[in-house]
């Protein structure tokens, strides 16, 4: 699978999601892995859903930036049942930390070019 | 260092960068890292630079999010002489692939509340 979301032309909107785990969840990550890719697999359904990117770094730090035609659009996922047990597990066991920005995408750019 | 930017209130702009390292990069990433972390000194000093996120997976994947008061400040740090040099070793020897994408933060939480 692509690590690149395949998103249209702006505009669109992006769910910017920096978290660091616990030192409990970087020990043992395995919990967190299964429901993020079930996450990932409900979003996806989701209308809207335009896309997900995501990294974590060997220091517990993550990124993940889902992409949505339409801020009703992230409102909706951000209320649908499976999504709020998984924000409540984050809550309480998951992330020492997180920030989430949602921001409307204005433009973008893809490269190297000829690669 | 804490790995969350201080950003103020939104509105602010986002710069999203995701990234695929090339093999050799994965191989040997030093050069990489020297001047990525130049490139977050130099940008610091940036008018309406407000911070910077950064995450990068055992797979290559990394996305990087800076943050910055204007467009008019994005634009200036693009044309920036050592950046100009670091995006052209960028597209020549770092990256496989890329996606940049320019969002305008309307708002963000940050938690879990109470930690």
């Amino acid at each position: 699978m692509s690590p690149f979301a395949g998103t249209p032309p702006a505009p669109y909107y992006a769910v910017i999601f920096t978290s660091r785990w616990t030192p409990e969840t970087a020990q043992n990550p395995a919990d967190y892995y299964a429901t993020a890719d079930q996450m990932h697999q409900l979003a996806s359904a989701m209308p809207g859903y335009l896309g997900i990117e995501s990294a974590r770094g060997a220091d517990g730090v993550g990124i993940t930036v889902s992409y949505w035609a339409t801020e009703r659009d992230i409102a909706n996922w951000k209320q649908q049942l499976d999504h709020l047990a998984a924000q409540q597990r984050g809550k309480r066991e998951w992330y020492e930390h997180y920030e989430l920005r949602v921001a409307k995408v204005e433009r973008s750019y893809s490269g190297p070019a000829g690669r």
